[in-house]
């Protein structure tokens, strides 16, 4: 089976979270015959999401191959929202940018080790006193120590658009069967109803691809994060017009609105095997870090807490690439699942068009840390 | 209309929470022929209840009429719930008593101040410091003040309960009507669907009771209490083994352990009309003491959060009795509905047999505010 000359393939993509739908969405747009295996399309970690479109605020002196590719993926995310929108509905983009809040000194120290280092590689970021932010965002405590505008990163409702991938998808062709893949292997899945026959297997099953190829075993682990949904009252303070990051104590939190009024608040993050259940810390952590940041939302409705796993390379840079004949692979997205869902699907329809790895996905080949595992 | 020398009587009980259930199951089985009208019985604030039995715990100085009720209810409970396992289901009892921490040393005062009161009405309750408790349960933080030892408190499982009063009812004759009540009259209960004839009609709902006779209005009010349902897990420690209450920072919580490895944590309490929603700082509220009284439950799954409303009358002790002709009331039962069942529904089994309220109801007749209120 070779890939360079092949017109349409038949691909199956293992794994319905917003990477399995961007790329059975984007294969079928691209001419390939895409079946999608998950007894639950649009549902797992991506429908826990906050929906940050974030490579700047997630950025990280060290990880300039996360910054990179993440910052393609912006650059393709309005084009891949306008041609979502069309062939399913729209995902809700919010444009109205980031800041983060530094509680006290320590976590106001995080925020300039970060501004150091968005200015020295060329991003601008400001920093600003407590009560610039408040300026910015009314409803934000008076005690914050500094704070970071962030220009650039955007933001997306995750719900709204794993329904639109879905319908997109199913627009164009794809075929859902809504069952478990036990196993896979060079141009076969197997399900508990039987073997599908394919070309090319895609492995986007998240935290759970480790358990099927070899190849993956120890690459890829689940990392836990809850989130909240609060809603406001009629009778309140209404949410944070932007999405409001903050340092609280040294954890990471993040409010961020949604154009119904609701807030996502996330989002915890720990090792917890593949249990999907909501503790009562974590939950009991946002709440109390999301209340010092912005009281108002004491009085919002807790309208949903939910826990969902992400799926965590060794080295944070997410896993595309080939893994081994008919088999590619993209997983391993961690906290990046919706930013990097557009430069993902590209990168993953180059290989089955039997072209190489594009720009910045080069670096997230599966053969760097094969390599390293094999050491 | 009279009531002495009726044998059976055709009774109309507006409202399926623990008192309109237990009444219409106490009132068919002394032969009346009883039709209970609720959209959904066996729910609202009595499904979210933590499920104490608690006149001794719950007891302040200046409630004397509160306690007593209490006291003669708690002592009809063992024979109302043998019956009701004949008649519906086990409820599931816990008499491993209860336990009251305090966390700081106004927290402490508090217990103090409960302590001399139980002691000057007779009732022992040990004051003990907070290593003596640890000893009890062992899960406790070692950052307790002091403690009560309550004997003689239950508890019971609030939502085995409820279903077991809708069986008992349903065998024992009950008409159950999933419908909204209008209107009340002398004789007769309007809903959707028209008009009710009956000899006598039991209000039972609650805290919208006070909506459904002009005697009541502004003498029932909603009171707000948020609760959490929190499950153990395999690797953590297992819940108290018993009752705990504790007053932290000067707020009440409890820690009420199920036969199922679940803990309800309860409650806040606060003025929020007829709103049903759970409150964020609600919730963080009881996790944050919940979590400083008993470290490990920050482990245990938040299986639910939930909030109910809670019928306050003017003076925490409950209406019960003749309101008018053909029309009897109990309602008002504040934190105590599940405790005041048995005497509730023995009460109002007295009136509709003809008879007067019967021991410590006396002091919960209604004419008591009635009269206040015209003042």
């Amino acid at each position: 089976m070779t890939t360079e000359s092949r017109k349409q393939a038949r691909v199956a993509v293992v794994g319905g979270g917003v990477i399995g739908l961007a790329v059975a969405w984007r294969a079928a747009v691209a001419g390939h015959a895409v079946t999608l295996f998950d007894p639950e399309p649009a549902a797992g970690a991506s429908w826990v999401a906050g929906g940050m479109l974030a490579p700047v605020a997630e950025a990280w002196p060290g990880e300039e191959a996360v910054l990179e590719l993440g910052e393609e993926s912006l650059a393709q995310w309005p084009q891949f929202a306008d041609e979502l929108t069309t062939d399913g509905a729209d995902p809700v983009m919010n444009t109205a940018g980031t800041i983060i809040a530094a509680w006290d000194p320590g976590d106001a120290a995080q925020l300039e080790v970060l501004a150091d280092y968005l200015r020295r590689v060329g991003r601008g970021a400001e920093l600003v006193h407590g009560h610039e932010l408040r300026k910015r965002v009314p409803g934000l405590t008076s005690r914050l120590r500094a704070g970071l505008v962030v220009p650039g990163d955007l933001a997306v409702d995750n719900r709204r658009l794993l329904k639109a991938l879905l319908l997109a998808g199913e627009r164009r062709g794809v075929d859902y069967r809504r069952e478990w893949v036990e196993a896979v292997g060079p141009g076969t899945v197997r399900t508990e109803s039987g073997e599908f026959d394919c070309d090319e297997v895609v492995l986007a099953a998240g935290a759970r691809t480790g358990a099927l190829h070899d190849e993956l075993r120890g690459l890829v682990r689940p990392l836990k994060g809850e989130i909240l949904r609060l809603r406001a009252r009629r009778t309140s303070l209404p949410p944070p017009p932007m999405t409001v990051r903050a340092v609280v104590e040294n954890r990471p939190l993040y409010l961020v609105p949604r154009s119904d009024g609701e807030v996502v608040v996330g989002a915890t993050q720990y090792e917890a095997g593949f249990d999907e259940t909501v503790a009562a810390g974590g939950v009991r952590e946002l709440l109390d870090a999301a209340e010092r940041v912005y009281p108002s939302v004491a009085e919002y409705e807790l309208a949903e807490t939910a826990a969902g796993l992400r799926s965590a390379s060794t080295d944070n840079l997410p896993l595309i690439g080939r893994l081994s004949d008919g088999v590619i692979v993209a997983t391993g997205h961690y906290r990046n699942g919706l930013l990097h869902a557009p430069v993902t699907a590209r990168a993953v329809v180059a290989l089955l068009d039997g072209g190489e790895l594009p720009g910045a996905a080069r670096a997230a080949d599966p053969a760097r840390v094969e390599k390293e595992a094999s050491v």
